[in-house]
């Protein structure tokens, strides 16, 4: 396999969209990967649209694009930002007409992703005994719970009654500092899904939706962007690669985030996910 | 859960349009269901777009147009049936650009599907020793080669080489009479996934890739239709009803295929997959 | 399938054994299923050997034989009693010379199970900085740690050291009243398995290993009985029913805990799990 | 990890008795390897049992020993070679007392395991509209039967009629030369149980029972060796060396088979399977 490129930058010279996975790529468990504001500067100048496309069910767009600029990535656009929280979001809205919506995660999340004019209630607020008017529940966020419990009272709520479960993202863990992890909400789904023997609705990165939502965003005003135009960037072979090619972009792996440059080829012949290209970072 | 409805005719007269399943909605195993033509003259009359979207990718769209015209639906159009394979002829245009395409399946298959300006060669045919010039594979179809050899040489051929995998088909069986079934596409694919440990990249229901080309194809001309104007119907939960659902449709689950009325509403409790409406068939 | 039968005695009389499930077949989430120790005495007066064969390994043989005594059954004697956490030491004691066993579950637990000479240490006193001691890890029990930290600092301890892992109970939940469940170590297990992709060693039904360990422990002074002398009565298919097939046994499907009566057959065909003999509870 | 040694023969002195694995420590694609039989004197000459264990179900324990005998492995003595067939057949006999067992494999496979007193239908044969006197299934062999049509009629089959279904070798696929593999029956039975959603009992390593037959038949006459006095060798961390551990053994791996030198360690560590000692053969 001959496809490691030394600058990110010659390569998207060639694209009119680039879509960047953002842990991994812009930023880091250290803050912003330094030198990523001057490659945003570049892809600006040479006309480049861009979109980052992230599996953060737990901040809305508005949070999203206000961390980055407290981090010094001062020129990103609101709805430049993707993430699966809002294809959880646009699900609700076409599917779920009437009830509460029971959720696991904090209530900032609750509140960004569950408008639609439902009432939304915590898990810790259920009454096992009065389930009627719940139609429908959602994973958003490891945090805002109790573990010790909110956990059985999610297993033994979907035990009792059938509604659509939807995942608002489905990542197993997320990193937290150079060595360690932490369990994510899609590896709690994950453990419950186990245990009743069900599958949930599962949104973000691999699933094509996520680019497709991208998609039709450059899209939305006129047709102007094919598949071609595209590159799709990002650390994580399972996710950012994998369904970046099967949506049909070029996809580039870069080596500043899950995965290192010494496995990179070890893991690309294991899973048989191939990246179009692979470069040190998205700086030179 | 109370879903169950008397006719077909009177859900639909609220969409715009109506994506319909192939087989258990629209044909059996003896044929065409009775009765079928005349709904689609009702939709017809209803100013109801409609597209069947399939799962089989063994045939092109014109072929698979001639059947409907020779078991007597006469008036579908070619471009009203929106096949798997089309997703992975789509794949393999945007993202193969050189070398061989090797498949497993027939020739008539590969013909329609592997139309890129790239050579194709049956898995027969493929010597082992000499892998230079073949740049992806592709499990198109469940006939066309000898299962006691072939499968041996596909999964050696993927031991000593990487390339993209496409499945076109992603069923694992599919129904030859009232009782039995035959191993499809899907399923070959899955024994050779479970001795690489790799996973292939699979196209057709429930990913919702497929409704998305459906909803774009329906939309190409102005932007005309969204998301709430749609009703997917189906036969089976882990395909029609667990996609349409995901892409944000109204979904209808129809008892003349693979889900008996006695024990639909047990498969949805233990599924955890939920149709908006049940429905006898779509001939009421 | 006409295996049904009216009369638990009338079968257990053909043998010269019986192995018995602990939950859902001796007590159930109100106490000792009424009727229990006369059927106990009645094996007694036949000479019918009797084990109790329990996934449980939160406590000791006498720790459970003292909660029998509690609940009413007060002849069950320590060593009928065999669980799939004494498999667990007994690994621990052949494989695990030297460093401490960290582990995940009560500090009692770790007592009766950590006996071999070894320090153990519990997961919240582990020090991710300085691994170098601990030699082995063991999935001991649900209770006894803070979900919300712990469970992270397992993944974290098995993604920087390497060594074997052990699951005393491979449960993935179970019940705490008529309606509901709370997660076990076996979930939890599965949980880190599924974000470590490795896998743990697992103790307990459906294994064989628990179904041989009661078959030496009958036949240790004399070889006196053959698999054929045997029966084994639980509530569960895949456990109970499965390990039991497995190893040989007859086995009997008993409906007084989690298999219902009217979908007994339906979980049969649909599990392919086929018991020798169905009976309404050991009570006849 | 420390836990390379130079020499086979120093660590197996230690012990009483040593289980190997055939294929990848006896024998390999080109024949028996070269110095296996000064090994297999020197543990005669030491005094050391020794037992073979191999999920080889196609041939009988004579079959095996005739086999290795024609390679110049001259003194293997018949009852010294334990297969997963036999463990199958044990099954067989203690389990199913009427009726035909239908099987998948060849009739010289066939014919040694099937001696139950039952009768035995090839695949080929059945009638599915005839189905009364089948009263299990078994996978027994990769071969004797037409792939294109027997695995539609297996699965056809196993949908109308619930019967216990025995796969008698549990490996996916098997070795057929430097490079290459061919499906084994595990891999066909695995294919089988995701299309019906069932699980199959299988046989052979890593399984528990494998082993425990091994130990049980070198203590028949008298109780002479614990799990401490055993070494299990194998080249395969997944069946030989997590089966011998789990088991309770002392295990060894090889480097002379499946797993290559150079990436030992780094699949002992993204397995956890972990051997208690690595050595290049038995050779030495």
């Amino acid at each position: 396999m001959n496809i490691r490129v030394p600058s990110f930058r010659d390569i998207a010279k060639n694209f009119k969209v680039v879509f960047l996975d953002s842990y991994g790529v812009l930023k880091n468990h250290k803050g912003l990967i330094e030198g990523v504001p001057d490659t945003i500067k570049f892809l600006r100048d040479e006309g480049i649209e861009l979109r980052v496309l992230t599996n953060d069910a737990s901040r809305s767009q508005q949070q999203q694009a206000d961390v980055f600029d407290r981090l010094g990535l001062k020129d990103l656009k609101v709805d430049e930002i993707i993430t699966s929280g809002m294809l959880a979001k646009q699900f609700l809205t076409h599917k779920i007409r009437e009830g509460k919506i029971a959720y696991l995660g904090t209530d900032s999340s609750a509140e960004y992703i569950l408008q639609s004019g439902l009432d939304h209630i915590a898990v810790r607020d259920i009454d096992l005994d009065d389930l009627d008017d719940i139609s429908a529940f959602v994973f958003l966020d490891d945090e805002g719970f109790d573990w010790n419990t909110d956990i059985d009272t999610t297993v033994n709520f979907l035990r009792r009654k059938t509604v659509p479960v939807i995942v608002a993202n489905s990542d197993k863990y997320y990193p937290v500092n150079k060595n360690d992890v932490s369990v994510a909400t899609g590896g709690l789904a994950k453990l419950c899904e186990s245990m009743l023997n069900k599958k949930f609705i599962h949104f973000g990165k691999p699933d094509t939706q996520m680019f497709n939502y991208a998609f039709e965003h450059i899209n939305q005003e006129e047709f102007k962007y094919n598949k071609d135009d595209i590159l799709m960037v990002g650390d994580t072979l399972s996710t950012d690669i994998l369904g970046g090619n099967k949506f049909g972009l070029k996809t580039m792996l870069v080596l500043s985030g899950n995965t290192r440059s010494d496995n990179a080829e070890l893991w690309i012949n294991s899973t048989g996910i191939i990246p179009d290209f692979i470069c040190e970072s998205i700086l030179a």
